[in-house]
């Protein structure tokens, strides 16, 4: 059995990755299994600890405990669904992954991105993405995206927050040009979609 | 401002570590400011992350993100709790710390022993007890002393399970003789409480 491509997708908030998701997920169901994953949940014990990260009620938590947190619930992502279903030759398609540590406990909350890496590398056990789809977009633009109704902990941190997390993920794309590749999501619905699928297409 | 004493007390589940603790926090906050902590609980964070471990019902829960979640509880209680209250010249007690995690998750569920040690330094931030209590006892006599009716997620695990642990526990012992004290925990309540209070008056 051959085994299957892991995709993520990553960006800050309102850069329009659940919708890309949903409709590479849409397409590729049609020639292959998909398996979508949404971090930090996904399954019943990482959808538990990622109640726990978006309450905003839990004002008090420390960034450490914060990465700890997304570390576990990725832990349990990657044991319980990801790696059985490369091994069973599927398709992941992955909203967020271990960039995001990078980009938003490194970046955007300023831990150190030693410590970070070390952590990344313990609860994956090393799983990297074949490829990683980085939606790069301008905060406010994003910012009017987002409706502040649905705000949760992490996006009511505001537009300097979301500034330092595109910059963590700017580095990130220029230190690993051949995993990750950046779209520029100001671009129309239909032409991300295009560019996501042609990328993908050379993988598999 | 003198820095306080920070004692951890350790053991297989029934081993007695809160009867002692309790009687330890009443007998120094006659002298002192006493913090009792109990693992994982005693900040608000750490005590939803805690319900999450002892909740019976997450069987699914992979061994990797066990020990995550325990380490985020930690660097939380360590933070909020732990490293303020040194800092203020109080004793802190704490039943459980960074020990069990090389009992339980390494000795008892067979984790990799280096991923936890680093695991320990990353959410600690590497502080240490100024001393360690390990109450050692056979697990058939912590058995007998555990009501079933009372058990939860860990305690549920099996006689086998406990020998891992208290075996881990000595080869903890065996390696850091200075931190670790070994009482034997078969002794009557008054004769350990009357060793533990000698212990920990040598640092004081």
């Amino acid at each position: 059995m051959r085994r299957g491509i892991f995709v993520s997708i990553e960006g800050i908030d309102g850069s329009g990755k659940t919708t890309l998701r949903e409709e590479l997920i849409a397409y590729f169901e049609m020639k292959t299994e998909v398996v979508g994953i949404r971090e930090p949940g996904g399954t019943e014990v990482s959808e538990k600890i990622r109640g726990l990260l978006l309450d905003i009620s839990n004002h008090s938590m420390v960034p450490r405990t914060e990465a700890l947190l997304y570390a576990a619930a990725r832990s349990q992502v990657v044991e319980e669904l990801i790696e059985p279903a490369l091994a069973d030759g599927k398709m992941v398609i992955a909203d967020r992954y271990l960039d995001s540590t990078i980009a938003y406990q490194g970046y955007g909350r300023g831990l150190d991105l030693q410590f970070l890496e070390q952590l990344n590398i313990l609860c994956t056990g090393g799983l990297l993405p074949d490829l990683t789809l980085l939606l790069d977009l301008d905060p406010g633009l994003a910012r009017s995206r987002v409706s502040f109704r649905k705000m949760d902990r992490m996006e009511g941190e505001g537009l300097f927050f979301q500034e330092r997390v595109r910059r963590g993920y700017l580095d990130l794309f220029a230190r690993q040009p051949e995993r990750i590749r950046l779209l520029d999501a100001s671009m129309s619905r239909e032409v991300l979609f295009e560019q996501a699928i042609a990328m993908i297409s050379e993988m598999v």
